[in-house]
């Protein structure tokens, strides 16, 4: 609960804690992915991964044959979660491109690293970046600040 | 990374920390779910909800219209997650009943706000229980306690 005296946080302040969180280091997110069915059936998936923000895209690392790569290739979208339920990041993201982590630009390879508390490039086999571009992210922490939570709308920040 | 000195939690020792972060007071879960287009694209969708154990089941309290309810009702999937990404507890669960909060009975309605920091029955219009049976349960910390992190599997503890 929202202590008396708190006040909602004006949009400005949620964008500038939203890329505080975005870029910080040794940042996880949850990675939600959806994956169908030849009879259409769809089935969730979630899973812990590292977040990095880099150039105003998400970063992530993965096996290029995890469920979750696949299933974001597939689909081409993404939702994810960073902080915790009740200090909450959303992130409806698009799948940009996949890059082998072996045929990674340097510039790339070196902002995961950067951001991150490992480097794929030790290990590179099999393994790829996932570059998504994000389309809408929501900011709240209380029921008080659910009205005004959308900050960033079409790709663009709500300023 | 954990410190040197730490070991791998048993398997023993993860159901009983597992039984305690689903039971404690005022719990959210990350809660993923899935749908599909009529083309049969799959979307993945995620939200903070409260979760409550009870009965063996997990409780969420949520608007019968929401996208999460509909989703569930939908594909009768869902992947929660709790706790945090460095101390992780994955259930995968299928949508056992519907409950309209209105119509609950009593014992899973106390249940429910027991150990939730809120009561929908203050405010039942449109709200629904969802009871879900866990068929799979992962929890790990670090990476040296992937193997083994498998601590319910069809539905059943495994000791």
């Amino acid at each position: 609960m929202p202590d008396a005296t708190s006040q909602p946080r004006s949009r400005a302040q949620r964008i500038t804690d939203t890329l505080a969180m975005l870029q910080s280091p040794a940042r996880d997110a949850w990675v939600a992915s959806a994956s169908s069915d030849d009879d259409g059936a769809a089935h969730p998936y979630l899973i812990p991964l590292s977040l990095v923000w880099w150039d105003e895209r998400i970063l992530l690392a993965l096996p290029a044959a995890s469920r979750t790569a696949r299933s974001i290739a597939a689909t081409s979208t993404t939702r994810l979660a960073l902080g915790h339920t009740r200090d909450v990041v959303l992130v409806d993201a698009v799948a940009e491109q996949t890059v082998p982590v072996a045929d990674a630009p340097a510039d790339l390879a070196e902002g995961y690293a950067d951001q991150a508390d490992w480097d794929p490039r030790s290990d590179p086999e099999g393994y790829v970046y996932l570059v998504l571009r994000p389309l809408r992210i929501q900011a709240w922490r209380e029921v008080d600040e659910m009205p005004g939570r959308t900050v960033m709308r079409d790709g663009a920040w709500v300023t």
